[in-house]
């Protein structure tokens, strides 16, 4: 695993994953997660909904922060303690979405390491939130 | 859309979602979120982390609740507005997680659902939190 | 298993299931049937064929066909047992499939269940055929 | 295109296309057709219903057929216009299954082709059936 140690970590620091969100990811995120919401598969009844088009499941741009936690920062070998997430606006189909996660905490006694995420698309926020993680410290 | 109208809703309403987590659920939640940490895609790394072995992403268990909340209750046509996640064990490649969600509380003048939502591995507990959701009225 | 019973079944009952039909699923299909035929997955072939571009493989529409059945009615729980299919007019890519079955026959010596089936885009066939289930009787 | 002209082809004509159906094949089935019996996708469930195990969609065999008939016998350039299918045994996971079909009648005013078309697992049947294929005559 080469992620940071706890030791390495400072309160500011920051890291970004983005991707653009495809039809094909849409799907085989209904295939993993088993969500069919007609939201997600189906145009026709998508354009009778309140977002008038299909979009992305939440979970599918969350995943995004668990990628940007998960291999940058603190990155491989971090516990997954607890996340929160505000959904804030859809997610349309071609959009790319970036996760940003900010550390805004450092609790030396359990090496728990909190952080601002975030996931914009063309700069505004569709879903914003804080992660805890566990992060070993320097053996 | 045929999920239920916010009047059909009743405190402690339940409904589940259950699915076996396969090494191919791994791979593509991995292509789709971008999370390529080595505990979940490198048998031999995940060896020497704390859990000896790999396991799944927590966020895919966590799109089983989404899958519970978007494809039974509420149902098609709600709008995901918040999401809890506590992460308390991991999910090992083969676990069949079982997402379970119950109506705690109902806010009818912004049409809000609160939902305790819990993912179980053979009864125990591997994800707990709450989600909230805004359900259209009866038109 | 949450399907109906057979005693729960009468002539005449239906159900739908609809998808949108991407290049995603062309691809996906095309990986686990094996069928690479051109016409689904060669766009410069598929404009010199009878359809003049890629079109749905037949059998992933009727995949959805298997959808309605297996998650909806009779649902789970359900044996399949014959299907017939007769192929109608192609799927563009893009195009909203919506399977509808609806029970035609029931055989209660043998608790198999007869159900007309058909697929449509924009209302028009595309495939139509016939379905027969075995479904358990109430325990 | 490349398949056979209707002036090619003879009674008794054959050819064979065999996959390993696996987790993965089940999954991504279950995506494109949208059918997430239970059956297929939830290990405990399945373990509970008439086959004791998750077992592949029969579609998804069938599937194999269209493999067979649209790259092979006739080949691509044939239109699919009818497909009858008798499930007749479950298929398991790791099971290896071959479509096999054999031309058995031709119908040169409508360049109409008919074939019987199997699948077997270990030499046994699990799908039979019959096709009729459209085929191009000679330019």
């Amino acid at each position: 695993m080469s992620g940071y140690f706890f030791e390495d970590l400072v309160i500011g620091q920051t890291a970004s994953f983005a991707k653009t969100i495809t039809e094909a990811d849409i799907l085989l995120f209904a295939a993993v997660s088993g969500d069919t919401n007609p939201v997600h598969i189906n145009a026709e009844a998508a354009a009778l909904s309140l977002f008038k088009e299909r979009v992305a499941h939440g979970m599918l741009s969350a995943g995004l922060i668990s990628a940007a936690l998960g291999t940058k920062l603190p990155g491989p070998g971090c516990i997954y303690l607890n996340q929160s997430l505000r959904f804030r606006a859809p997610v349309k189909i071609g959009a790319t979405v970036t996760a940003t996660v900010i550390i805004t905490a450092l609790d030396p006694k359990k090496n728990h390491v909190t952080l601002d995420t975030v996931c914009t698309v063309g700069g505004k926020p569709v879903i914003d939130g804080e992660a805890v993680m566990l992060v070993q410290g320097r053996p």
